[in-house]
């Protein structure tokens, strides 16, 4: 029995400017149309284009090899994923009218916050862009941004300024506004009160400009109080070098979650072995390598069994899908490590995953 | 005989994020891939999209009436406007490989820089993240953003200063550049050395959270200094109030180009008429009321023969296609004052104009 219905949105590393990053995340089998996103780097248009279902039957944009690919390449076989968004979600539209401008405006209505993992313009984009909709609605809505408050400053500071956006935050009557959470502390979430959020602060890489600058991101911690179950979300990460940041996260779930209990991490893997210069990124084998450590860290009495769905594949010229060659070698490099219980896939935009 | 190509990546007023102002304009008929942006809203995902074909032939997205329009509602019957990039750009890539993301990289390289109206969201997104794809290349590549100082600061500022991106601008070995213009003065393209761009501040409403707080955007005025013909293209824009802007772009104009020569005028219009509250943009009556201050600064003897392209609709909720009411209203408008010689249509993603 799942807990989580995950629907992917965006999960481009980039470019794919509308389809980045960006989860819609509810309780399963959730009888209204509320949900809290991870990350804002799609949005409405992307809830437009599966409501008018856009999405190639079986098929999804790849550009490589194929422009279209069959969509089950990039699952894991037993993935529990369907096209389209939930048939929970689906439900509660059905009295709706079927012009799919409205369809489109009471999800995004309902969505009731985001938890962003960090500033960089690929995880926010288009809940920026999305928010004059806040306003234009005929029924009040209010949307809360979470994060650390790496954050929560930097939205308000270079984005919601009037100058690269207007400032809607502070002009808006509270209908737009930001909440930092700190560091391991654990919050309810208002709507869905059965789940606990807990944001770690992770690494991700440094500052282009000023090298000795770390740029930081969050990994968030969803659990179902009910069901004890969680899905771990990552934005953009790498491995810990001098401070312990995963390590902690690994250890955290480790002293309070039985291993079993945690249904998916949904985490980046932005280049192919191939590529050398990760600017703060997973590649195939330090992802591996994080699995085997988070296993380690368990000890080998429990097994997983879980889904890591991989996010934030970067797009480079190649002949064939990068998504696809990464998902070859976490594969190929987790076996190396004896790894056992993990089901692979991709994040597949217009997908939603029941966990 | 045309003297430009205008590629419309993107013409949303919002959301539909990944799909917001991006014009990519080169000579007509120009042998090499290269050309310039106006705003960078939209990019690579859109020439991947049109390179692999995926607009449906003859009808575009609504989302509205009908999930998929007929594009040729949103066109004048005489507009010089074709499906997908120009032919030129296609007989360039004759002998390019058939995989789409090499084809996309190739266009994308060739993009030589943006020349940005302002610097919200909207008209930079995509320019923004897809801008790492300068640095992934083999081939030597120099992007330039061009804009008048507040555009360009507020990029360094709050863009790509690490926090929100890479700040590739002082990391990149100037690979990625930008360039402040002045307000009026003529420069030369150092590409396509027979056009000649000419910025205008123009007023786009007040600040949010300070209302007595100016936004301005620009006004680009592209000549070819061959045929003598030229095209407007705006960013977001509201009349003049308190300061002459719109109105010395006119007189400009009158002074220095006969009115036949002025190919199209790309420029917003945001919202329908029934919509009060504009912050900033145009309405249809607006629009109509500008182009008769337009005719009236030439004066009655010259008539024009030029497309007007709205650009830069918002999606709202309504069972019409906003689009669709405006290009009606504007038509209207601008019967009601007499106006001839003028074409209306709708900038459309994924069609090229002939200009």
């Amino acid at each position: 029995m799942a807990s989580f219905e995950v629907t992917v949105l965006g999960a481009s590393g980039g470019p794919d400017v509308g389809a980045t990053q960006c989860f819609l995340i509810r309780p399963f089998g959730w009888r209204g149309l509320e949900s809290v996103c991870i990350d804002g780097g799609a949005g409405s248009t992307q809830i437009a284009k599966m409501l008018a279902g856009e999405t190639r039957n079986g098929l999804t944009e790849s550009f490589y090899e194929r422009d279209y690919e069959p969509v089950n390449r990039f699952f894991d076989s037993n993935a529990p994923v369907r096209q389209g968004l939930s048939d929970s979600t689906l439900h509660a539209l059905n009295n709706s009218p079927r012009i799919t401008s409205y369809r489109v405006a009471q999800v995004y209505e309902s969505i009731k916050g985001y938890y962003v993992t960090h500033p960089h313009l690929d995880h926010i984009a288009a809940m920026v862009i999305d928010s004059p909709l806040i306003f234009n609605s005929q029924i009040p809505m209010n949307k809360t941004i979470w994060g650390l408050p790496f954050t929560t400053d930097a939205l308000k500071r270079f984005i919601f300024n009037d100058s690269v956006w207007p400032n809607l935050i502070h002009s808006g009557g509270q209908r737009l506004k930001t909440e930092a959470l700190a560091d391991q502390v654990t919050t309810t979430n208002s709507t869905f009160t059965n789940f606990e959020v807990t944001p770690f602060r992770v690494s991700h890489g440094l500052a282009a400009h000023h090298p000795r600058e770390k740029i930081s991101s969050t990994v968030y911690l969803f659990r179902d109080k009910i069901t004890d179950h969680c899905i771990i979300i990552c934005g953009d990460l790498e491995p810990d070098s001098d401070e312990p940041l995963l390590s902690k996260l690994w250890s955290y779930m480790a002293s309070n979650i039985p291993l079993h209990k945690i249904k998916a991490i949904i985490i980046e893997c932005s280049s192919p072995m191939t590529i050398k210069e990760l600017y703060g990124h997973m590649s195939p084998a330090r992802l591996a390598k994080e699995l085997s450590h988070l296993q380690r860290t368990y000890g080998y009495k429990q097994r997983p069994d879980m889904n890591v769905i991989i996010t934030h594949v970067k797009n480079y010229c190649s002949p064939k899908d990068p998504r696809l060659v990464i998902l070859d070698e976490v594969r190929q490099e987790s076996q190396k490590l004896g790894l056992q219980g993990i089901r692979f896939s991709i994040a597949i935009k217009g997908y939603t995953f029941y966990l």
